[in-house]
């Protein structure tokens, strides 16, 4: 039962788009990842996901909007909603999702991780 | 689906030890509090219970330690383990954990929140 700085597990992290778990409570897990450039279109059909900005502007697009987060700000993306994740520069970014979810849902490909790393 | 800024949300928070909801998913809450001052002493015997401070120092007493938390610094307490939040200054704390915890956990008292509200 360990205090976790989010400064220093990101001072850790230098690839983007490599979710790493920071802890796991309930079946959920907090990950932690810096993100630089477009994702990849998805949605996750079992997995509701929430977006924390700690550090930068992220852009969520959704097929009918965008929207913009600042620090501290956050959302939960339901199951089944298609969504993209666009950072111009450099996020540092908290993920809370359940156990196992794969940070492309649906859109397997050269971005997805599928067992993220402890850090 | 819309973006949640903890300011704002804390802006509308006079009470202390009056947990919101702000946000739910996958069976689990977001809850935001402002604390200030010494808790009562509990455990939760089913949930397993993140604090991530936002603003402020927090100590959160164990049996056998204390820890102290700074802004954008988190701890998962897990269930069964007897704990107690003091906040000497205000506290801006944001809580993940399941849907229905009870904040005083087993100690049911004059700080219980059955029903939090939504902020």
């Amino acid at each position: 039962m360990n205090v976790v700085s989010l400064k220093e597990k990101y001072a850790l992290i230098s690839e983007y788009w490599k979710p790493r778990i920071a802890g796991e409570l309930n079946g959920q897990q907090v990950k932690l990842a810096k993100i630089k450039g477009e994702f990849v279109w998805h949605k996750h059909e079992e997995e509701d996901e929430l977006f924390l900005v700690v550090n930068g502007i992220l852009n969520i697009e959704f097929r009918d909007k965008t929207v913009t987060l600042h620090p501290n700000e956050f959302i939960i993306v339901p199951r089944g909603v298609e969504h993209k994740p666009v950072a111009k520069e450099e996020v540092e970014l908290l993920l809370f999702e359940p156990k196992g979810t794969i940070n492309t849902g649906d859109a397997e490909g050269e971005k997805t991780v599928n067992n993220p790393d402890w850090i």
